[in-house]
């Protein structure tokens, strides 16, 4: 498996000349706060100092059916995943409205979709299987299966990056995928499952109890000592599995990557334990609204950059955090020495 | 006084018609969270639904220097003003580095530095003193000197926007201006001065009692019925008045501007005073780590869309946060219907 290849070390003698160029820039010592960080991250991650500034980002947002919507995990029916598959190749989704500011190239894909795709030009067409089953009654997927989506992830990161994308953005669609997350998120930070569950897309509160006893139904099937896939076959997802092999990719080849809400979150989670090393080189985009993202990224010892108070997913939170990223490469590159009064 | 002329009301009609469109775009509603408030916010500034994408922002830098520093009011000396005025003029400080990222113009504006400058090329000269006296003994200017700031910054902002500036961004360089700030905000709220008073540029905890004790000693001479200008006079500086008058004259245009950190907070305070209306037309960019940041905000009912633990100014938190309207003015231009399922 070309996944679990290992993720190198970060580059922290370009980290520590990260922090002494910005040390001897024109402004007060750590006058540019998070922006300052991330100067940091780039250089570690890249191993460059100054780092280039980023000016390919690429775009793949990993689309999945879930079976627990049918036991009321969403507000929303499957069709919406479907719906919003050909709204996002057709360039009408947020996700392309974010990532036509940015520069940024968007490719669907169908990992795991229930309902057909392939009438809709412009998706990738990956599928693995039609939807997960329900978590809440057993596995969500095979160990084969979860393994055949990470690596479509893990080769849709490598296929950008070998195409010059110099920073990666994964986003995801699926109805129904915040329940995995916050099983995921649950079984790798050991936070309980109460506090963790959210409205998702729009969840009546009266709902949240019943969402919350699906998660526990799936941690009661999960083994105590499953291994990371079995982990993403148990209780996960197929276009999270994607993602987790996704950020393996970009962490691999040294690329920066933005994660962006809850399911990422839980995406760099599996990931991190797939591939120890990818969480410490991800970028944290945005916190969702979902309680679940703060466990995670507290858990992943990340701060995001942005809170908007977004709850959208397809990647938008990490693609509006985008332009902080290049600010942050060209103030390394362009700024003056501190004046001496 | 032109910048007495009235501020128009928020366009409600185009603040309704963006509300309406955002309902029915293909996402959950209100997803896009504080994206989606910062759509309506520039449809009700502009008039405009779905409101133009700006893509000609300018940013003005006004620079001024202050009596207090000789109180003690700051860990730097007069002379950093000076140094810095003549970096961001050569295009070497932060806000040239996130200018260049959005694409804006950079002018830096000497309202009242204490120190030459006019030999350093491409400084905008309207000086109307040489700094400020100090606050903590008596009168910042006299009221004409007050309105004569006032008037630069009205003036500077009405020559951008003539020359085709679709959007505003004010910053300041001032050694000590954090000071007058807080005494400007806590006469503007009603705060008391404790809890108001943070290191600003890098003051030692050890001298911050020494710095609320200038701030009481400012808002000792202040009357009761100081008219805002008389407000200006006694405890504010040159450059936040110019700002102030920079804020008035972006609202009389219906032209949107992003406020930056505290000292912008301040200005914001004592402009919507001076011509009330302006507040509800602003943008909040990035809530300052000063402590009277958010009691200003708070007093002005505005939510900063960033908070990247920035205490710069010079309009970087604004420049930073110019990207998301940009966004957010995209994905209501381009995205689709919300699909049925």
């Amino acid at each position: 498996m070309t996944y679990l290849q290992p993720v190198p070390d970060l580059d922290h003698a370009a980290a520590d000349a990260a922090r002494e160029r910005w040390a001897t820039r024109a402004k007060p010592p750590g006058a540019l706060g998070l922006v300052e960080e991330m100067g940091v991250q780039l250089a570690a991650v890249t191993g460059v100092c100054p780092p280039t500034v980023p000016k390919r980002p690429a775009i793949a947002v990993f689309a999945g059916d879930h079976g627990v919507v049918a036991d009321g995990a969403s507000a929303w029916p499957q069709e919406i995943t479907t719906a919003m598959v050909a709204t996002i190749a057709g360039g009408g989704a947020a996700i392309n409205a974010f990532a036509s500011q940015i520069g940024a190239s968007v490719r669907v894909v169908d990992v795991g979709v229930a309902n057909p795709t392939d009438t809709f030009a412009d998706v990738d067409q990956r599928r693995v299987r039609n939807g997960t089953a329900s978590i809440a009654d057993g596995p969500a997927m095979t160990v084969a299966e979860a393994e055949s989506a990470i690596e479509v992830g893990h080769a849709v990161a490598n296929e950008l990056v070998d195409d010059g994308a110099d920073s990666l953005i994964g986003g995801e669609m699926g109805i129904g995928n915040t329940t995995p997350s916050a099983a995921l998120i649950a079984a790798c930070s050991g936070h309980p499952v109460e506090g963790l569950v959210g409205p998702g897309a729009g969840l009546a509160d009266s709902q949240l109890a019943h969402k919350a006893q699906l998660v526990e139904s799936a941690l009661a099937h999960l083994p105590a000592d499953a291994t990371p896939v079995e982990l993403l076959a148990e209780v996960g997802g197929l276009e999270i599995a994607a993602l987790a092999g996704f950020y393996i990719a970009a962490a691999q080849r040294q690329v920066p990557f933005i994660v962006d809400g809850v399911i990422s979150c839980a995406a760099l989670c599996a990931a991190d334990r797939l591939a120890p090393g990818t969480a410490r080189r991800a970028i944290a985009g945005h916190r969702s609204t979902e309680p679940a993202a703060k466990v995670a990224l507290d858990h992943l010892g990340l701060q995001a950059l942005l809170d908007l108070e977004l709850r959208l997913g397809e990647g938008t939170g990490a693609a509006l955090a985008f332009p902080l990223l290049a600010a942050a490469a060209t103030a390394m590159a362009t700024m003056a020495d501190l004046p001496t009064a």
